[in-house]
This record gives structure tokens, sequence and C-alpha cells, in this order.
């Protein structure tokens, strides 16, 4: 969403959570990973850092130095509140969905960092869903004033936010948010952006 | 904070809980309330966004639509993760100080918002301490890379950020944050502010 934001064309390698072979170059074992030119640059945040330092006469992703600020805390604020409460949610239909040869790793990786089962962890997916649109609440006002999270137009922290959904909206069939939500509004608008490259990803429908 | 941000003089006037009549002309019972000349605004964020409006040829609490809109949600954040917890840390120190004519309006209006009496509220401060803290966990990254949560230099999700540690300053003797917490360092730098002036209130010291 950040190269497309900036209007840079890209081309994108499908990868598998065990295929670190594949990305041994960038020094490290997770996605993203960003090779331009000579540079190659992981890690999301930083390659937004990058992008805009790099390609400043193309739509700034920060408005400037307080909104890089901001977007940062953000970025802080969803990785706790957001990102665990939605894999707790969509867990065993993104395990379902693997490759078989990722099935063993992600079991065993995940296991360990929760201190429990997949099925233990997804145990109770009701209180699962409550518990992630109970975590949207700060951001649901935020929405019915503006269109965006970065105000009228997206910015890097709407991407930030709309990364889960689209995740999610991959991997499982589950309907995380009503169409009466703040949220999910600003989820068709995120998924129209860029003549609706988004929504052209393969996909569950979102009102299924 | 804002005011001073902006460079602009001001009067202010010392209020009680109680005192209603005095500002009963801006149509409603909370402070704070501003008045410029014709002007009556009251709200916080409303303050903030008619001082940018009315004054845009002074420094700006906002860089932009885009950083209003990221503070609108910071915002909507600090006030559910961090006033309702600072509360809990002081809110016994807040009673005690409260002049006389106050306390039967704030025990009654509180203990009917928790559902429980003061002391049930305020009945493990170890824990409340704790959660304060934990609260904080999204904003200290932020305060480690930069030395304001907007950025290089203070703007308005500092001063949002600031009120309550100023506020828990003034009622308690509880030392609210460790030296070692990059929050501690970012208040000190807000302390130092516009020459001293939020250190030059009455308050405990924040190293009790």
């Amino acid at each position: 969403m950040a190269l497309k934001h900036k209007g840079l064309e890209f081309e994108s390698v499908p990868w598998r959570f065990t295929d670190r072979e594949a990305i041994a170059f960038s020094g490290q074992g997770l996605v993203p990973v960003l090779v331009d030119g000579k540079h190659v640059v992981h890690d999301s945040w930083s390659i937004a850092l990058y992008l805009e330092e790099a390609y400043p006469q193309r739509p700034g992703l920060f408005e400037g130095g307080q909104s890089q600020g901001l977007t940062f805390f953000f970025q802080q604020w969803a990785s706790r509140a957001i990102h665990s409460a939605v894999l707790k949610v969509i867990i065993l239909d993104v395990f379902a969905r693997l490759h078989e040869k990722d099935k063993a790793y992600f079991r065993e990786s995940r296991e360990k960092r929760f201190g429990m089962t997949l099925e233990q962890y997804a145990a109770d997916p009701k209180a699962a869903l409550a518990a992630f649109r109970g975590a949207l609440e700060p951001v649901r006002p935020v929405l019915v004033q503006n269109a965006f999270v970065s105000g009228k137009g997206p910015g890097y922290a709407d991407y930030l936010l709309f990364g889960p959904f689209q995740w999610a909206r991959a991997m499982s069939p589950i309907r995380l948010l009503e169409p009466d939500d703040p949220v999910y509004a600003w989820r068709e608008r995120v998924l129209d952006l860029f003549g609706g490259y988004a929504r052209s990803a393969k996909g569950f429908p979102v009102w299924a």
C-alpha cells in the first residue's frame, strides 16, 4: 500500500513462513523485505521511512516530522492492541490454509509464544471477536470525524491499520466488522484506493 | 500549555468542581472554558482547534491536517487508557485535597460512575500503579526515538499526555514514574518548556 501510495512500480514475490533462503540476502528471516536497486530494507516501518526519504518528490506517507512521530505511536499502539487481537480471532483459519510445509513451524513457534496450543488459544472465538472489536474503540471517533486515520486522505497510519484486515480477509471467512461500524466504512474506502488494488487480492467477502 | 505554545497572553481563573455559576455563560458545566474577546469555547480539544484557526500565524499545535487527525486518535487513546488509569492511582489523594465544599459532589458523582466507593476503587494502589505504567507501554518506544510524542518538538499530543501528569503532580505525592522510564525524561522536558512554566505551578516533587 505504501508503494502504491507513492506511485512506484513494483513486483511482489509470494513467500512462505519457512522460505528463509529466499530472503537470506537481507540478513534476517522476516518479511517484508524491499529490494530497490542496491538498497535492501526489511521491516515495514523502516521500508516506509526509506521510501519517504528516497522518493521525496512522490506523494508523502507522512505530512512531515510531527506526523511521522504520531504515526510511530499509532504503530506501537496497533502492534500491541490490534495485531494480537485479530490473530486470536483468525488463527485456526490461518493454520488451516497454510501450506503443509509451513504447518509444523507455525504451530511450534506460535504455541511457544502463547504458552498453549493453537486450539486452546482460539478456544473462545466469541470473546476473541468481542475483544478485537473493543480494541478498535479509540479509532472509531476518529473515523466518524475523518475519512481516514490520517485525516481527509490516507497516510501510512491507515495502511498500518489496514494490514491486519487484509490479512484476515485473505485467510478467514469470519465477519470481523458489522456494516454499521465506522471501521467497516473506512475499510471499504481503503479497499477502494488505487483503483481497488487491495480489493483485487484474493480474499473472502468482507460481508460474509 | 496550548496557549503558551502559541505565545498568547492569558489570565487563568481558579475554579472548583461545584462552582457551576462561574462558567454558566459557556452554556455547560465543565472546564476548561476559553474566553477570547467575544468567543467562548469549552472542551480542551475544541479550544486547541479554535486557537489553531484563530491564530494561524502563531506556532502550530498541529503540523497540518494529518497531524491533527493523528493527534485526535492520540486523544481518544489517552482518554481511555491513561486518564482513568492515573485517576485510580491518585483518587484518594485528590479527594483529601479537595475543598470541603466539593467533597460531597466529588464522592457522589465518582462513586456513581464507578459503581463502588472511592475507597473500594482505590483498594489496590500497587496494582493501580502497575496498570498505569503498563498503559504507557505504546508511548515508550516513541519517546526513546524522539524527544516528544510529536517528534523533535512538542505539539498538542504532548500537552494532552502531560495533562494527567501535571494534575497528579499537583494532587499526589505518589511517585508515578521511575527515573529510568523514557516517559520520566519526557515529562522533565515538558516541565522545562516555556521557561519552566508547568514546573512553576505548585506541586509535589516528581522524584518523591
